[in-house]
């Protein structure tokens, strides 16, 4: 029974995310390198730099605060990066397995997009005015980051058609 | 390698939601009884029903399809579960482990978001056309029941912050 306060939930949380980030930190640089589209590649290496900065916005806030966070691993972060392994043991290198590190990218972006909403929330009931609009800018990279892999996607998907027509 | 054409990469990912969904008809159940709020045990409840009927339209998608699915265990909802079990372990029956819940149902139905989203546009890409209408019902959905579980988080915390006050 370690969390009891609104306080402690938020920085349960918070310590879940920023495992989850730094597993994708690590996970990202293979992705990439999985990639055959070009464009792909760039946007794994793009969302990298994204996420060194969405680490420090984090440490930012611990400094705010002036909280510790918990040790701890995200599980959800550990699965989304073992089906991102399957994908490229089970398919591969080329357009086709583009199109499933599209999808395993997009369950990740997904799953912090779900986390930085409820740390937004959470933030707000708490009135922690600093670390609202950190989170907040995350939240938006976030769900571009979705966007423009699904605009990928679907590029890819048009090219793969034509080539089969 | 034994993904090697766009119809086995949407097997692949209806074998990976099948089993997410499987195992969240498992964990539901679970999810209800940990709620405090009558509200949120109620939402997970439904959720159940609505859950045990998308599993039924992938079997119907199976079926009009004549494939098979494979015999796999998702990782990232075994992660996402898991989470679900931490959450029950460390926080007390109530208001704020109720809170946590919500945090982890909304990760679940991101998860199910792009699940789904990334079937569909492969779904579109093969022309499997009885099979697009029955995806968008269940994304339909995920999204409903991801918007109802971010009203109950607010509902809850307006509760809590007046009996702060």
């Amino acid at each position: 029974m370690a969390i009891t306060t609104i306080e402690d939930l938020f920085i349960h949380e918070l310590s879940d995310i920023y495992s989850a980030e730094k597993q994708l930190t690590k996970a990202l640089p293979h992705l990439a390198r999985a990639s055959s589209s070009p464009d792909l590649a760039g946007a794994f290496e793009s969302h990298l730099e994204e996420t060194r900065g969405q680490v420090e916005r984090i440490d930012e806030i611990v400094e705010i605060l002036g909280v510790r966070l918990k040790r701890m691993k995200c599980a959800a972060m550990e699965g989304l990066v073992e089906e991102g392994k399957e994908v490229i043991d089970e398919i591969e290198k080329g357009p086709l397995r583009d199109v499933a590190l599209i999808g395993g990218g997009n369950r990740v972006e997904h799953y912090e997009i779900a986390g930085y909403g409820t740390l937004i929330a959470l933030a707000n009931q708490l009135g922690y005015a600093k670390a609202v609009p950190l989170l907040q800018a995350t939240l938006k990279e976030e769900k571009a980051a979705d966007e423009k892999l699904t605009l990928l996607a679907e590029q890819l998907g048009k090219q793969q058609s034509a080539e089969r027509a």
